[in-house]
């Protein structure tokens, strides 16, 4: 999705010299004051870790997370922190990757839209599980997540489109960055020891492109989460890094990318936070796809449309949707997820484009695989790529036709935090029930208050 | 150290197409019979292991190796693995971790002269500590050494010399692949596993160059058996990856080189075996100073040379060594290593260019200090840069002189098996006493024949 990066249009800063960005970065994870962000940025930390850990349970009996649990059990870890929405434990480290694995499976977490990195992954499963670890704070955890989220969007922003363009996944490769420095807040060490921890990181990008379609997608944020806790523990007992391990002749930005955008990656430092431009899917597949599912759902709920009524759906999209999801014949609930006529036609059948629309039965079902059918797609090159028009004409001969220019769930039109609670809620109910569900959404609006995490996590487990 | 890449002569074969690498290097490893290779390979891996095991043993007590344990311990991992040199027991990963580290502390351990790679530090390390983890014999850990190096060195070859040129540490970066390659091995995956297994590793290149100089350089192989741990575990429990890592459009050999060298990777598999062309060092410093120290040496044991007799000392070396080691005012042992004058004034006062040469207490020894500063080195541009000329003048007006063409340790002038067990002892024997070093290294000869590893592990603590 090389085009759906916004940092295309804004000139590289190559040929400047390269500021000490490790070293500033370190000093900014370690000194930033508890909380000294305004309330836009504080409300935006807490609804990403609401979305995350709702896709984290929601997840948490995929294969992929079987697979998982158990290879982490054959080294015998201790039973320290929570695998969330399972009964195992295990040590911080690995625990954070399983958890870190199972918040990206559905590909339904956040994304910063202009680095195309899901900030959570790495960074709040590799903060979650020291901070449960340690027993440290909410607060705390609050913190590290604000603060490593900013390093991993920035480490990003440092290399980027260039980096994702060579095909890196940038979620693992810049969100190790971030898991590290939010471990190193969480343990409160120094300027000197935090450079060391995000030198570490530096060394370990992980996440390949070609590796989209398969389990080891969301493995590289749960990889890049363990290898910022790695990172961290080691600089707090000493161990050391090149302190220009981002910013050298043989460092990260210049060994990972083929341009360098060295002034992105420090401007407003302290001041901007990157989460606040951090956003969350409704639909549970690719963005590219999100404004054809908007314009279709938006339809039906303004005409009160049923499938039997729908003779034909028109869509007018971007070329790069049906390049990337112009399957007409999908099989199964992966395939669906590349299908924008499958897409499409679940939302009109059942009003929704969530997880369920994209399994099996749903791939499945005799309304869907009908209307599918139905539905036509045209590219057209002048659409933004935000944008989908709908044309939906009913066998009664009306015809209604909607153009979106901003999904839901992008920068321009956010989720509400009614809409995070309703998204959590489908994800985490049919894993924890009813009643944990509830109590665990109220205690993430108010994590900030937690003296401990203890009983928090406690509901998370089944 | 480009230029000492022996690779740059060969022209790379881009343009061709890309073959099923992951697949085919996977079923190389799953399937080629046990010890089905001649003498020489036989022996090259028995040398690998016992130099790496002296290596790793001598260096158990260096502070970045007590740093990796505290660090690990932080985890409360299990005691089911051996730390080599130490009491402390953890996990296998995280025992791979710290004896990778351990390794490479010194920078005194093997080389694949055509890639750099340094391969026994990730394969070594995670083959031994999965070995001893399921208890299994010492064939299946030979057999697993000499493929799980193949794969490290013919995926350095894949992408080498350009991908170290970019900044890559390949010892890292390549020897992911190599663990995970042995690890699949000792487990005894199949064809379909360990393609899932290598798939896991190419996501998780690991080591820059910028980290020279840290302790984030041995850092790299540790980390890398730890990586090729995890991606062998995962798969066999199920976890997927695309099975064209390697050689897929956005895989392994594209993001990580501007170069892709697809028929070295390839050639001759399965008949010759990458191990066979291992060398190690008879000094602890870099190979770049190791002509002049072997002409130093020769000259001091022909002659029978005193420091007091000595006049004057004059090299001639290749541009690089003055480049890389041309510090003449060497003040801390790690200096030293940067110092062709200390190099050579400590091995003409001490007869050795061992671990304890490049010792703060040999760097401030008043005979060598002294003799350093009669020692003058001239860049020539026409020598190789394997071989050095020094010429020695004695206080009584004699003079002598010598050329290396090629140091000892070289391929063309390898160690012997008597060299190899006097490096060992000498850097065993401080740590485990003289009984267990020479226990040690007689079972590490007859390792191939052990049913089990656990009482040659046992003589690897102190």
């Amino acid at each position: 999705m090389d085009v759906t990066s916004k940092l295309q249009a804004s000139p590289p800063q190559t040929g400047a010299e390269a500021p000490p960005l490790t070293r500033e970065l370190a000093r900014f994870t370690a000194q930033h004051p508890s909380g000294a962000w305004d309330a836009a940025t504080e409300q935006a930390a807490l609804r990403t870790i609401l979305n995350w850990l709702g896709c984290a349970i929601g997840a948490a009996l995929h294969p992929a997370v079987d697979a998982a649990v158990a290879a982490m059990l054959d080294l015998d870890p201790p039973a320290s922190v929570t695998i969330l929405g399972r009964r195992e434990k295990m040590d911080a480290a690995s625990a954070a990757l399983v958890n870190g694995i199972s918040s990206h499976v559905f590909d339904y977490d956040d994304t910063h839209p202009t680095t195309l990195i899901h900030p959570s992954g790495p960074v709040v499963a590799a903060a979650l599980a020291v901070a449960e670890r340690y027993d440290l704070s909410g607060r705390a955890l609050v913190d590290a997540v604000v603060l490593g989220v900013d390093v991993a969007c920035r480490a990003g922003l440092l290399v980027c489109p260039e980096h994702y363009d060579r095909g890196w996944h940038v979620t693992g490769s810049a969100g190790v960055l971030g898991a590290a420095a939010a471990v190193a807040r969480l343990l409160e060490m120094d300027t000197q020891t935090t450079t060391m921890a995000l030198g570490l990181a530096a060394s370990q990008p992980i996440g390949l492109r070609e590796q989209f379609g398969s389990m080891a997608k969301p493995f590289h944020p749960g990889a890049a989460a363990r290898a910022g806790i790695t990172s961290a523990l080691l600089a707090r007992r000493g161990f050391t890094a090149a302190a220009t391990a981002l910013e050298g002749k043989r460092g990260y930005a210049r060994v990972l990318s083929d341009r360098q955008h060295w002034g992105r990656a420090l401007s407003g430092l302290g001041e901007r936070f990157e989460i606040v431009a951090n956003t969350f899917k409704p639909y549970a597949c690719g963005l590219v796809i999100h404004p054809c599912i908007d314009a279709c759902l938006t339809l039906r709920a303004q005409h009160s449309l049923q499938p039997a009524d729908i003779a034909s759906v028109a869509l007018r999209v971007h070329p790069l949707v049906l390049e990337l999801t112009g399957k007409t014949q999908p099989r199964t609930g992966l395939d669906g997820k590349f299908s924008v006529f499958h897409a499409c036609a679940a939302a009109l059948v059942r009003g929704a484009a969530g997880i369920a629309e994209f399994q099996q039965e749903a791939v499945e079902q005799p309304e869907v695989v009908a209307l599918r059918g139905r539905i036509s797609a045209t590219a057209e090159d002048g659409l933004p790529h935000e944008a989908a028009h709908a044309t939906i004409v009913c066998k009664d001969g009306r015809s209604f036709s909607h153009r979106v220019d901003h999904a839901l769930g992008s920068l321009e039109r956010p989720m509400s935090d009614h809409d995070l609670d309703a998204k959590f809620a489908a994800l985490v109910e049919p894993v924890l029930g009813t009643d944990k569900a509830a109590h665990l959404q109220q205690s993430c609006w108010s994590l900030a208050e937690a003296r401990t995490l203890a009983p928090f996590l406690g509901q998370a487990r089944p």
